[in-house]
């Protein structure tokens, strides 16, 4: 398949197998919706569909619960697909390479990249996979989780694989930028260090003329290192210009 | 504070502002405990605490509820700490740094390794953080969503975060390793090679002399490639004899 032929396949398609609850179809689906997938399948969900708690709690994600296709098996749900990655939440006795979340996307997007089109499977919530489904895997995923509390709601870990195939496919980009300001230049933070010092100077605040150096270095490296912008800097020298009017009135 | 005082200060805490749904603090709970998080504040909780809505969805993280400290004000609750982020899903009119959940994770650990207490404050369901709850924070942490679907529940939110700092806190460990086998060498593959294309020699696979070596050449790609370990090596070589042996009945 070539690359780009379809939106629906340039990101890994979702499988639940055997999904016990609406809510967690519909709360994956949102997940989805998200972090840019839209491919939802389901191999014998346990209640019927179209479930109405699965839409509720999509909360807007209705494109994802309106397109997911339904399967009988789960060789049915990946017979079109040319990678196909296996979550779990325990060891397996299989010869598998396990990857995190993370090595995961990356390892679907090579794939996708060559034009191929990618999915996960996402076992039962009470027991997961079975071997025989894991063995259908070309690899097992896994999530970092602390073994003393280690069961992973379903929904959960579509939101991490769904989170970490964003960051993948994006290259990390955030959806908005920081207005950090105008960066200040080293003249203004001079400036500013000039101008409180000497209004400190006035002030007496130096109390011996062998103490004000250390103090002038310390009071340059917090002004320094804070990084205030442009604007703050004038903010900040109106302050003392503020302050030292009062001391004057 | 030193370093390793406490474990409740070795990971950051996770502070919900007047969440709405006991369903949404329990599902954060869970995400807290599943990826090493323990200190869980609520600001001004919508609803009746203890929340047996929360116990319920927790699904166990019964430790992370009960053990959850509710506050009066935002102010009251980040008080003990030393560094705090504020989670927004837009962007905000004022001078702050914006960091991706896996910087956020980091800028905590480098604090928390410095002996201090850091915090992740998440606003409401429907409205998030105000300003003025923004402007307590050292800076903003946001999620790379789909422009087009940027609505995250407030507990795939916290799933996101606590799974960022579990991959930072762990180094990215996974909880369990693969057992891909004895790795095979190459002289294993050599063998294999050989047995494979001897046994087609006899069976009369290769057509004409002058294609053999072609042929030759693309077995031996992809029984290297495909990366089998020693004991599928074994595994494929008594295929080879059973198969041989059947031509031989």
């Amino acid at each position: 398949m070539a690359r780009g032929q379809g939106e629906m396949n340039a990101a890994p398609s979702i499988i639940l197998v055997e999904p016990q609850m609406g809510e967690n179809i519909g709360m994956a689906a949102r997940a989805m919706a998200n972090f840019g997938l839209s491919d939802l399948r389901l191999v014998r969900p346990h209640q019927a569909w179209p479930n109405p708690r699965a839409k509720a709690t999509a909360s807007g994600a209705d494109q994802v619960i309106d397109d997911a296709k339904l399967f009988d098996s789960v060789e049915a749900s990946i017979a079109d697909l040319n990678y196909v990655l296996a979550t779990t939440a325990r060891r397996r006795d299989t010869f598998q390479e396990i990857f995190g979340a993370d090595e995961a996307a990356r390892r679907c997007g090579t794939k996708i990249a060559a034009g191929g089109k990618a999915g996960i499977l996402f076992g039962r919530e009470r027991w997961g996979l079975q071997n025989e489904e894991v063995a259908l895997a070309q690899a097992l995923v896994t999530l970092p989780v602390d073994p003393r509390f280690a069961s992973l709601n379903i929904a959960q870990a579509v939101v991490v694989v769904a989170y970490e195939w964003r960051k993948v496919s994006t290259l990390g980009a955030l959806p908005f930028s920081a207005d950090t300001g105008t960066p200040a230049t080293h003249a203004d933070v001079e400036g500013l260090v000039g101008h409180f010092e000497a209004a400190l100077d006035r002030a007496g605040f130096f109390p011996t003329e062998d103490k004000r150096p250390s103090m002038a270095r310390n009071l340059r490296t917090l002004l320094t290192r804070a990084g205030f912008n442009a604007q703050e800097i004038r903010t900040l020298r109106g302050a003392i210009a503020s302050l030292e009017r009062k001391r004057e009135d």
